[in-house]
């Protein structure tokens, strides 16, 4: 039996955040539940299940939006947390977020340089220092 | 006699703000009181008092605007105190905050949605829950 | 028989856009038809459907919307042909774009009220002149 | 012996951009020569030439980043170019804005899918129709 | 006896626009006059009027902001003629945008110089060419 | 003998912003120092050193394009403590913001206001009152 937008969402969301998303979810049942259901159904269900990208592809992609925009402390705590659970590594987002620095410049990569170091912390990951 | 520009916009002002505006506008007193009199004079005086969109279009306009820009959390508190005391629900307020999503993506929704859980809580509203 | 989310969206879409939204996502049709999907389905189908807010304010939110975030003339131009689709005069719509003022400063305003300007004289509509 | 920084990005900048690149860098020569410079040393010497991302992740995360800041459609013509030349398809492009839709919302998303299609008309590429 | 605050803009603007900052007020005379009013009794009464920073200092830092906001090429045609006007020269006008790069990153920057580049011709201005 | 990019830099840096800039530097010494590297070279090095702007100049810039960026107030904390020590007065600092509010509308405009009555109560600074 083929899986509801929801289901297929759901599943997709705890492969990449765990509990973390899950959690983002949770904390919009109580005001805006429909939110978390389109998180789930439009975000994961139909965007994050498209073939042509891996995930890492994905949460690359992801992280690099975030960044730009700017002000998305939040989101990119849950996605710096995606990129690590699908496998990408401290060194890589590091780097990730290096390679935007021509276009955003520094004051938006170092907001999300500082994010990354929190959640590093907390995961008692390194990274291998390598100045170029 | 007429009022002035000012006399209107503080006028407006605590009609939508009540005391949150006004403790914007007195937290500027000592470092850039200029600022607080612009606001007041233009934001209120000129902006808000005009013709051809009452209060609430007004606050439904400034909590679109606020939302798509991101960074304005303390704005966000300031209009979403707003819209409620002129008479929006805060289910409509949650609504307004969902017709953004295809134009700013999730993140800003987040957030403003985040802000809004807040100060429902402190002001013991709730949202009543609807599944579509 | 209910509508599936695809007829839902393409019947707003077609009430709130006429052939200018039809016109946007037949150009998607040889590069990125999943996009022109998502936005019948999601946009229109889940978003604009739902109640609490009707036509004319989920307009007015999207107007407002799209001026603040910048670089969409192309969407503005949409939707200042749904807002005076679905009702709302010209007039009122360049009170929303005043009413941003405050919030995103004059730039985004003049560029949104250009947008309107053209479309405007393509209908053949004018503005009641009033100076407050 | 060592090439110094623009020489290192002269050559990075032709195998990402080709023409189109040294064409941006040429018109900058009679009012901002240090700009071009400047892009070559710090964007393709320093930052594309680092390691931990290959080139086609390099693009993937320029394209998103462009996409996200709206207004760039210059700079995505360019890096849609550079995009294909190292190796990316038109179709993985196209996913990569699709990615990008739950975090920018469907604006900027459509201005930049308009400016891959100019770009793949102009070089005679299709996509490979699928509606998910 | 004392100027209203339109007259003390109206002045000011010529001042620092010339004619392409009236053109801009009465290309909004038929469709929103209001607004016009408002930026000449605003931005230029109220807030170009003030002290403590001269007209050049007050013409760097709008350059600056307009360069970041991004989407604002038509206002900095305004205003890079208007810093002409009030005396800053082609290349201090080059280098205001070059000191924006590590902020806003190159592609902002880029398209600010193109602007720069149309207005220098237009006007038979040239930049001295220094590498540094 | 002359100096590298780097040595350039820090002292640049150091002359700026003294230690505060110093300490965000260490701030990345375990998780990404290539970017307090290029942050040094870049920033300060390449863009900080160049001639046709003086140093109070540039740091009027990079506020004006901080506060417009919004979500920056780290940066700005940064940098409003680097105008104070090249000898911007408090009073002036806050015309550069208030210069800005045409361009960016009131919300960044009180954010960097916030930022810099934290910074001037720390460093026991006042502004002098003058309501125009």
């Amino acid at each position: 039996m083929e899986l509801s937008r929801f289901e297929k969402g759901l599943k997709k969301l705890s492969e990449v955040d765990g509990h973390v998303g899950e959690h983002v979810i949770e904390s919009l049942n109580d005001i805006a539940p429909d939110l978390g259901k389109y998180i789930i159904e439009f975000a994961f269900g139909d965007i994050y299940c498209r073939e042509n990208l891996n995930l890492q592809e994905r949460e690359i992609i992801t992280l690099s939006s975030l960044l730009t925009l700017g002000g998305c402390e939040n989101q990119l705590e849950v996605h710096i947390n995606g990129a690590l659970n699908v496998g990408i590594t401290p060194q890589k987002i590091i780097e990730v977020f290096i390679q935007c620095i021509p276009y955003t410049g520094f004051p938006r990569v170092l907001n999300a340089v500082g994010v990354a170091k929190k959640i590093f912390k907390l995961r008692n990951l390194g990274v291998e220092k390598t100045i170029v």
